[in-house]
């Protein structure tokens, strides 16, 4: 390892202070670091990285993670604030870390983006990866909207409904957890399809392969503003015949992982299990 | 019974015919009639009226019966379209109906209201009754969305959510429904708390007694839009530090009722149950 | 106060150290006590108590309130191990608890009991009220069971489940949660209907009025066995054709209460909210 | 093709009529004939098999997959009753898809079998296939067991539920989707996770890879009594500290199809959605 990319949360100060004590740990190791606090990460910087430490939460790491995807460079999260799930380890244990990482003991964890692309009258207008989830929904007035939806192709059914989210496994966590979605484990590539908050329609999650297409076309007679989400960062509204296909990408986005291959599950449960319950495993 | 009042659907062409029929009807039975097109309905109008015949479906006989309900003009639904819940009778029954009105053989449902008062900077800016809910939620931007809720004025949970829906009985098979809420049959008062897409926050619905109090405040941490929506019809946009509360209006929704008391749970059924179901009663 | 019945938990041996420890401070201040580690209360003694502590857990309060609410006695829950949601204070502070119940500062809380009769070939065999639930459901084996429900003598729909629960409010936190049911705080009087693990049958929770009688009828198709079970504790297997009505009871129960009014929903929270939430109120 | 069986339903008299009709077709058009009407196959009718048919609806069809599964011999259902999941055509075609086959006109749809293995006091006392599920839960009282789940052997969180189901995509649209969980389309080889009726534990639905394990160990503390159901025909029951571990097995079951590859969303809508929609896919 050479070079390593160091990058604060743009809105939290605190987080300037960490930057700067990693970027000198790094150098002192003799290794070449460059630091952001802007959030716009230059691709230049980015293509000569071993790899990238990111200072923040679940945001500010799923933002980097898109950006360095195209250059397989993987992420380093460095948690400030609430649990995350993206995060790895928390500022106290930082230098630890990253001995751990320079010493080359740690396993780097692949995970599917899928890819939206937006159609309007025939006509491809954007196309973007996301390793969360695509979200094609209603706009700011709380009325269901119409959604035809598409599996490989075929009508598998039409939702009215808030809206459909197209999630990869790390979404599974995200909005999709709040739709009333199930649990998928990272290392798993398949595409899950969550409506939210159906009305008198299909209310089940749906699993599907990584291979699978899923399109969701506006229907002609939804009487209310549609927009689709990519990542909770671009939107796009939608008219009626407007419709989002979303299939895996060919990126996909790389962690820095320091805790054991089965990680997620106590991650999981420390966030989802009520307050009052033993945090330990069961004695045996 | 001397007058009564016959509403098309604005936008529905073919329920001016049906209205005009009516109207013949009523008219050719001695009553006077008064009809309307426009659906802007003239408080004077109603204010002599005996009942009101509404022609469309849910949406159309929630907005009469909220304009109708200051001066207890009972309505009677004719549905035009999908089977509703609030529609009594169809189009092609509605002579045998009228005339079954007209004897007398009816009786008056009569439905919990809730009023909504929005407080921005210590002042109430906006008191308005729905027969169905008062949402308070995300804007366009599908992010959550942090709002305090406190019952009875002590603080219950913090939702971080797409939003909260504070609903009647009636509302219970509206928005509530597609957002997991339980079934309440048209004659309770109590009032029905169920969040939107919780995530990390109190999942479970919450039924309150008719007296209760609700205020839902808006977290000044919110970075994203927040909207109060009441009776999927008026809509105001809040600030942090807004706040909406909830309680059992004085007025009430009277509606005109041929089947039996426990219609309800049948009605509900035949939007509800399979398709592939039976629709009869068991064998006994 | 006169009299004050005390009683430790019949299978934890720790409880009886603190039964004589309360027994002794009871005295102590003039009071007659009467201690129980059996489980087997007389009636005789309850008659002439005016309140009973009991040391345990949920089980243990839901035990004597069944017993006590014939004589209208008051039960004060002394929680040993998990929260409870009928406890009301921890040992640690039991003696500041009895204190100020002696000096007259507390509440009585009342709940709704409902009453559960088992009717076979046309005799009631067996009549027996519940604090928290009557549940109609499957016996050893996994497999589906249907049951036609009927609301106020009017068939409302058949259930192909697991079972269904009949709740109080009190039981709105108990197996009905688990079952997905909605929370109602213990001052409703609702009766609430809950389908366990529905499969292509109603999935929604009903909230009913506290006059509902709710009748459930073993279809005489099953092929399994059912069973009908009266606040986990008596339990009748039932036959094709046999029935289960389930009304309010005349009998309520009573609860000491120290805490405020409103003191259910934050105890609800610590219960459900995830673990790693903020425990206090929002900040305003 | 040279030998088929075909098999009557051994409680539906109904079906023996079908199944000699489909007997003197087959040989009329030179093939070997055998059936069965006891639901007692012999391995050896099945190992020199074509195909089987069978007559009746899911749990026949079920039943016939597993014994034919380590002969991969392929099932072709023709469903009497109930529309099912299995099955693939109605008496009223059976002629014309009997046609269809003979002429090569079909698709082998092969599906992910699971293997559940009891473990008792360190030794293996059961080892067999489910096509649906393996299901650890309660017994006859409705009361929650205490279960320990690990995955890929380490702990993944403890459930205190009714039971716990370890299910096949095969199986998502049977218990486990009365116990809330998400579809999967037949041609998925995850292995799927669904708690029932969880109180105060992990509630959430958990996909997993086809390679995972998954282990359940009855907790010592469980008071009440645990079974394991495979298929929801072998009923085991379990003691504190007994385990059962389901991996995928190396069979697999396979399935004559005639309909289009993507039946499976059709076939789903049929049964899942509101009776009163359109069941035709949106006009475009």
């Amino acid at each position: 390892m050479r070079r390593v990319g160091i990058l604060a949360h743009p809105r939290r100060p605190e987080s300037q202070a960490v930057m700067e004590e990693v970027a000198r740990t790094v150098e002192a190791r003799g290794l070449s670091a460059w630091t952001d606090t802007s959030g716009l990460i230059q691709p230049d910087s980015l293509k000569e990285s071993d790899f990238v430490v990111v200072i923040g939460g679940d945001g500010a790491i799923l933002r980097a993670a898109r950006l360095c995807a195209p250059f397989q460079v993987p992420v380093f999260g460095l948690n400030i604030g609430y649990l995350g799930f993206l995060t790895e380890a928390q500022p106290p244990q930082w230098e630890e870390s990253l001995n751990r990482i320079l010493a080359g003991h740690y396993w780097i964890e692949s995970r599917l983006m899928i890819t939206g692309s937006v159609w309007k009258n025939g006509e491809c207008i954007l196309h973007e990866d996301a390793l969360n989830d695509v979200v094609v929904g209603r706009g700011a007035i709380a009325n269901a909207t119409r959604l035809d939806a598409y599996i490989n192709d075929e009508w598998a059914t039409s939702y009215n409904a808030d809206g459909v989210i197209i999630a990869t496994a790390t979404g599974s966590t995200a909005y999709a957890l709040a739709a009333g979605g199930p649990i998928l484990p990272p290392e798993l590539d398949n595409i899950l399809l969550v409506p939210v908050a159906p009305h008198f329609s299909m209310e089940r999650p749906v699993i599907l392969a990584q291979g699978a297409t899923v399109k969701i076309v506006v229907s002609p007679q939804n009487e209310w503003d549609t927009v689709v989400t990519i990542d909770g960062q671009t939107v796009v509204e939608l008219n009626g015949g407007d419709s989002v296909e979303v299939r895996a990408s060919e990126k996909r986005s790389h962690f820095i992982r320091l805790q054991g291959r089965n990680y997620f599950f106590r991650s999981l449960m420390d966030r989802m299990e009520p307050r009052f319950l033993p945090k330990h495993p069961p004695g045996r």
